[in-house]
């Protein structure tokens, strides 16, 4: 035992030994020291303390030190002092037992060999160096008040730097007015949608809904047949019932929103069907257009991966058609980094009211620093290099995958458009779920096409594989392609048969 | 008009001008402009657009350019192209008049000559080098996976760096697994409270809430009597209905919660009363754990401003007495900037779950590049050194304000403990109104205590001021405090007499 160790036993008739040694002042080790002694029990509540002259005179301190103590910890409610009764442990009730945290998974599983999953920009890639240097900019450029509360809107700096860039390169019309900061594409959702939030009450939910139950909440709105489970979840844990819309070769069937139940509105991925990978066709991209403007209905245009397309210039958002009827949204997620928390909403007019209210005028959520650095990102040209050179990259990614097809497993092709971050596989009827089993048996996490059906889609299920190649690290990737074209079923005659039919 | 503008009137029976001389390529110069005409209406559906040939000869242009605007714009769904019909703006229900949205007032109204509203720390204050340097040394040394998606808890490096901090300078027992980084104290209270999120349902609502009306969900919480409306907006908007808790000169009755209807929990300020300034008494803190262990219940503790005391050490958190009955919650608004938006919540083993289940694993929220940074900030001492140069001033400050009370209005003093960023003036009764009134007179921004004051709370109302001292910037203060003085009623006898009353 330590030379600093005193044993209190005698004094307070407990076997208490206090480690003077340890670092900080003394004063703070005698309080940590008593402080923990009373919380593991060693010092029973009730149990008379000695006077602080005495106990300093024991512990070779300052009688203040320990005066200092006693008082901290008094006022900390772990001791008591009564006149006449001198200084006591505190009394309570038990204390629970103290049970250790078990440590935690971390959220994802233990990482794959192969990381196929889509829906991660290559992490490994994040502009580290370029970010730096813009926020050495902005937060040497803002003005002290950036640093004071918030707009709900988010910084004005990056909203006239979002209404640029988003008017150049996705034909938004947008306004910085109506342009509002969020920290992602699932808080855009829930602002508009979820009514126990502030005082928006949630901005497209029906009418009075809060008294109803949940079943009947407001009109349902229509999504995909294929699309992200999260969103759907979004959305009916707000009591927003989703219907599907099915798919064909032109994208969503826009005409179906006027033949089922009455929707409120409808969430599509129009630049790139999620996770099919077919644009929405231009004919449809105008009847839903019409469809909002005839039924008052909303389109949420989700554009998730609109910066990358790769055989051609990328088609220009629906919004543009018609900004009072199309809420316009995307983030940096994909494009950077889903680290930086920082999505935007562009809002017909009607909307951003109810929207700001239900964001309310405290929160700004999406950092400051942040939303002060991507506006220098954008407006000095450095988003556009990044999405510059991810392209490159991707497509090089994309055009590895479709040549090792074409070499390894010719029956097998890759649908959709030349964009995006992932591509889908397509796979001979009734295989889609042994082949997920191969890629896992190959060390590969991928997920199959039925992963993102609509629980209720009614169109005819289609088997493959999403394949999010920009997930792993340039270096790994060649072994990733490899190992998937290995959990491939074999391209015999049977199955081109079956592929032909 | 410019040389470069063409009239396609004769072409296609309409007043058309190009202006080919924007910015851009010609090919997307010629986009926007035909974009623009169908938008304004300028070119109606149904107009049938010159072949493109025609069009390349009239403007100067490559065909392909041309060609390639007008497949742009079909895919894009402005104009449709038939077989045998030619290329014609799409027909469209009428396009609604387009408003301009008005340019909104600031979230804030113009600021004020002198801003004391409490809440806010010095803006100009926030440690813009050192924050800088910490990103560049966090970034610098971040692993990639940063960059993926977030851990729902929040990086380990951030909660690791807290876990040392709090343990050391508030008296936390904080396990970095028990501790959920968020975006502030609002998203930790919605993360407790809102049922409609996420999986969770609201960690802290009452039995199958959702189907009952909202006045009776749940059990409700107690809250001081005087308090942020903001949060008990939150807890109300989250269907939670508040009770307040009576305070005297020892803080919040903690006797009053046995009392009631049954509570599930209580939102204390035990460190410094918000607004009324005063400590959680010793007696009053070892209650409140007896009672959460007695009935079950928790206790949240809001320590906001817990490093700001200037006349001793900063008492430590409750939460150290008892860390299964107390959820500690603290953010980085108050000491560095609400700007970063990062609070956390140290959790109960039972509730760290249901947190994490509210929270998403989809969802990381807080920025994980500030997150990064605030790590650094902690582990390499620039955050305490911070909080003492902010201690230093703010002390200042406060002792500013009481020499001026003291020398012009000796009538008024201020009230509670020297801690925090604000002070209470003790107001003659029935003043309160018109001194607001006048400060207001004075180019003053304050609030009265009526304005933090329970709407159902019983116990006798105080007049009095909430001056944020911490608000105005430095060159700033000495004006802000002369108005104030001149804002104050006289000290005249009888005034004095009341008083004393």
């Amino acid at each position: 035992m330590p030379e600093s160790w005193v044993n209190l036993a005698e004094r307070i008739g407990s076997d208490l030994h206090v480690d003077l040694s340890g670092p900080g002042s003394r004063r703070a080790v005698l309080i940590r020291a008593l402080r923990d002694a009373v919380r593991d029990g060693r010092l029973a509540p009730g149990t008379r303390l000695p006077p602080y002259r005495s106990l300093a005179a024991d512990l070779g301190l300052a009688r203040n030190t320990v005066a200092d103590a006693y008082a901290e910890l008094v006022a900390e409610g772990w001791l008591t002092a009564r006149q006449g009764s001198g200084t006591r442990v505190a009394e309570r009730a038990a204390a629970p037992r103290r049970s250790r945290v078990p440590k935690r998974a971390p959220a994802r599983s233990a990482a794959p060999a192969h990381n196929l999953r889509q829906g991660q920009p290559d992490a490994a890639s994040f502009p580290r160096t370029a970010w730096l240097a813009a926020a050495r900019r902005a937060l040497g450029a803002a003005p002290n008040e950036a640093f004071g509360p918030g707009d709900p809107r988010g910084r004005i700096e990056l909203r006239e730097a979002l209404a640029d860039y988003l008017t150049r390169a996705r034909g938004v019309r947008a306004d910085p007015e109506r342009i509002v900061v969020c920290s992602g594409f699932a808080h855009a959702l829930r602002l508009l949608f979820d009514g126990a939030r502030g005082a928006g009450g949630g901005v497209l939910r029906g009418p009075s809904p809060s008294s109803r139950p949940r079943s009947s909440r407001g009109y349902p709105i229509a999504v995909e047949s294929y699309g992200l489970g999260f969103h759907r979840e979004i959305l009916e844990s707000a009591g927003v019932r989703t219907v599907p819309l099915g798919l064909d070769e032109q994208g969503a069937r826009i005409e179906e929103l006027g033949a089922g139940p009455r929707v409120r509105g409808v969430l599509l991925t129009p630049a790139h069907q999620f996770p099919t990978g077919g644009p929405l066709h231009p004919a449809r991209r105008a009847a839903v257009v019409d469809w909002a403007r005839t039924h008052g209905g909303l389109v949420l245009e989700d554009d998730y991966d609109g910066e990358f397309r790769y055989d051609r210039e990328p088609v220009g958002a629906v919004q543009g058609l018609d900004p009072e009827h199309v809420v316009y949204l995307g983030s940096v997620s994909k494009s950077l980094s889903p680290a930086v928390r920082i999505g935007w909403m562009v809002l017909p007019e009607q909307l951003v009211d109810g929207v700001l209210a239900a964001k309310g005028e405290r929160e700004a959520w999406a950092s400051v620093l942040d939303q002060l650095t991507l506006a220098d990102f954008l407006a000095s040209g450095q988003y556009d290099r990044h999405v510059r050179r991810m392209r490159q990259r991707y497509r090089s990614r994309r055009d590895r995958l479709v040549a090792a097809l074409a070499e390894r497993a010719p029956h097998i092709t890759a649908t959709g458009i030349a964009a995006g971050l992932h591509a889908v596989l397509r796979l001979p009827r009734g295989t889609e779920a042994s082949v997920v089993k191969a890629a896992a048996w190959q060390g590969i996490a991928l997920d199959g096409l039925s992963a993102f059906r609509h629980p209720g889609a009614t169109m005819p299920a289609t088997d493959g594989l999403v394949v999010g190649y920009s997930t792993p690290a340039e270096h790994a990737y060649g072994a990733a392609v490899d190992a998937l074209c290995r959990a491939l079923p074999p391209g015999d005659r049977d199955h081109q048969r079956e592929q032909g039919k």
